[in-house]
């Protein structure tokens, strides 16, 4: 029934119960159980998305937004089925000020198109969750990744976000300036929302000029523990690394066997430093010394930027590097803690892995003292997955109880569910609350945050 | 009858009606009418708070949270009489990891107490709006000042917030890790809230490194677009400037006068540049370029402290220099827009001063956008405070209509509620819901950002 209205409103065309496009729309990059959507729209406008959720309140239908399907957390899975919206088709610049260093696009467009435009400005875009994710999902997860040590996450780039509410309201979050002190601060609450409280449809962001020159560095230590120690020296120091990663022995030794690198096989550090030559040579010096009283062995500094991409490209293959034999399954952590407990932290990882007879890295963003944990498993061989998801829920609460949160960047989606009242406590009831008000009939991703 | 509640609740020695304290709660530093509140209340920890709000609750009492009085829009006022919470002595420090760059405190200790903390770790907590104000306060504002061009506004600074509802639920917004996807953002919308959603117990902020070194250096321009138009060059140069403020040609010949400084008398830069010392000279002699291209004159760059101190405390002695015949009043505005409207909008600002016939400045934190006007007048003169305010009027209602905010750091309070619909449209309602949603009595700060 309302499916004759979505195609008579919107036209057949941006309507689809294809079989493949269903498919697509059931599951993201998580190894969540796939649910197919009953109907994928592929609104190319305000307009359409308001006629989309016009039709949804009138026949109590689920909406659930999805942008290139890279989440990690199943946030774009129709768990209630109902509409998937699909934002590739709301891909365009509305309004570019590089003067501003500011820009304004539609939900759908994906962050390399994004700095395909701006980098001829001089500008960037430096959020980075790897993937090649929708502006419009790594908002709605507070997406961050390797450059959040310098830029913050997605929240920290927003300055305004058009929003088509449950009800259909229009609202504006913000303003175009830089800063603001009048009335409540509605784009945060919608940034990380998973699209829990209203359909976003324009977005305007913060740019950021090209540092001059970049230099990479990457060494080994002994433990993990001193891995972490060494991060976060580096952060007392006061040198903005761009990046600052680590990766544990056990990844490095996977990702050489993966593609015939020749990493030193030990818990390493890889730093990116940014700015003016001079900045960047005199930092890489200062990281050398520290980190050298720290233990640090085989300091290798990149200037030549065909190195500097290899490094890049082996730290973005790590996934890749434990998953591609068929027939296996995998689950990750996302745990963020204050930066001193990450040393004990990681070691706690690498030990419940190491007994779980499992085979898994640790690596992560631990500028931030965000990691992530990537655990295999068959999924035929009974007990593997239990063993894998325990080690998950042991280091998640663990995080919470050293202070930190559950889910640093990937998001709640259906994983991090159980963990929300541990982590938020009371606090959840007002999120709760939030939630019943602007979306009282439960139509936008329903099953998601909230369990 | 609730006055007896209170003593006998809370002590005799935390609850004063004296004329003293009555008239001290009864005012901020702007020029908005005094109010006195019925009581003022002294918490001394969060279970007194809790304690006041149930009795206020109980009796149906206006409860306004006052910081140091140093607010510039009259948020501490108690419009509608009731309680006034003073949190003098809610001044300690809960929590200090050095190691974690984070500090938390309770609301009453304020930004210099707190430097005073931790600056003998090497940190400081950079956030700087002029006046000695406390960090509840600041948080209540969303403050900022003329460090926001390099480290954001106080809403960037928090990670965790405890606050006590209007319904008694003690909540914490956020938790110790640098970034979270978990939930919704609470921390974002209690920040800026006024004291209108819940009253702060609790803050965890993050501390920043002290620089090595430091440098300022002035310079004038013969025109303000020319100067607003340089603000923005060196923006994009991509120079981490630590500080930059536009004074314009009447600010610097009044404040020559005020304290028998030399400045030469025209359009100004004050810019501070910070971090390594190889660094600051290079960015130094790059910024003497790129300002020189653009026409500056009179460039002077100081290393030496006591130089460095002179010059800012000229910048910070601004506001009395025009202020300091007894006898007048004053009105201000507090306008951000995106910075390529900066230089128009400044020279627009000057005009309607001009045009006016009285006295008044335009300077600002021009590195955000951010900038402020100070007319001063004589308030038995009739129609100089109309003629005044219609200046600010028309400057916000500008502001808005470039894309910006009508307060980029002060708040709403009093004097910015008229702006409110123009600024947030449809959005002002969805935070009218919120403001329903946690404090349906109306007991939190009433009278203050909705009309």
């Amino acid at each position: 029934m309302y499916m004759q209205q979505l195609i008579s409103k919107l036209g057949s065309e941006k309507v689809s119960q294809s079989e493949t496009q269903l498919f697509r729309h059931s599951h993201d990059e998580s190894p969540h159980i796939s649910v197919e959507p009953d109907v994928v729209c592929f609104p190319a406008c305000r307009e359409d998305v308001e006629a989309i959720l016009e039709i949804a309140r009138e026949y109590q239908v689920p909406v659930t937004a999805f942008g290139a399907g890279s989440g990690l957390e199943g946030a774009a899975i129709p768990v209630k089925k109902g509409i998937s919206l699909n934002f590739e088709n709301m891909d365009q610049v509305l309004d570019f000020s590089p003067e501003d260093m500011l820009i304004t696009v539609q939900p759908g467009m994906t962050r390399m198109q994004l700095n395909k435009i701006v980098n001829r400005h001089g500008l960037m875009f430096p959020i980075d969750p790897g993937a090649d994710a929708t502006i419009g999902g790594m908002v709605a997860t507070n997406a961050s990744g390797t450059t959040a040590v310098r830029y913050g996450s997605m929240r920290d780039q927003l300055l305004d976000l058009e929003v088509v509410l449950a009800d259909g309201t229009i609202i504006h979050t913000g303003t175009k300036a830089k800063k603001s002190s009048s009335g409540y601060h509605l784009t945060g609450l919608f940034a990380g929302s998973e699209g829990t409280l209203g359909i976003i449809t324009e977005i305007t962001l913060r740019l950021h000029g090209i540092p001059e020159h970049t230099m990479m560095a990457t060494c080994t230590f002994d433990t993990l523990e001193l891995c972490g120690q060494a991060a976060h020296c580096m952060l007392q120091s006061g040198i903005p690394v761009m990046r600052m990663e680590l990766i544990d022995a056990a990844s490095i030794s996977e990702i050489n066997r993966y593609n015939d690198y020749h990493f030193p096989v030990n818990h390493s550090l890889f730093i990116e430093f940014a700015g003016s030559k001079t900045a960047v040579e005199e930092e890489a010096i200062l990281a050398a010394e520290i980190l050298g009283d720290l233990g640090a062995k085989n300091w290798q500094a990149a200037s030549d930027p065909a190195k500097q991409r290899e490094i890049w490209k082996a730290r973005h293959e790590l996934s890749y590097a434990f998953m591609h034999q068929s027939g296996i399954d995998e689950v990750g952590a996302d745990v963020c803690v204050p930066i001193s407990k990450v040393p004990n932290l990681v070691a706690y990882a690498r030990k419940l892995i190491d007994e779980s007879g499992l085979k898994g890295g640790v690596w992560g963003h631990i500028g931030d003292g965000n990691f992530h944990t990537l655990i295999v498993f068959n999924p035929k061989v009974k007990g593997e997955r239990e063993k894998a998801e325990q080690i998950n829920d042991l280091l998640a609460l663990r995080a919470i109880k050293e202070g930190g949160t559950c889910t640093g960047e990937h998001g709640v989606g259906l994983g991090k569910r159980k963990f929300q009242e541990a982590e938020h406590g009371t606090s959840l009831g007002i999120m709760k609350n939030i939630k019943q008000l602007l979306d009282p009939m439960g139509i936008l991703n329903p099953g998601k945050i909230f369990s």
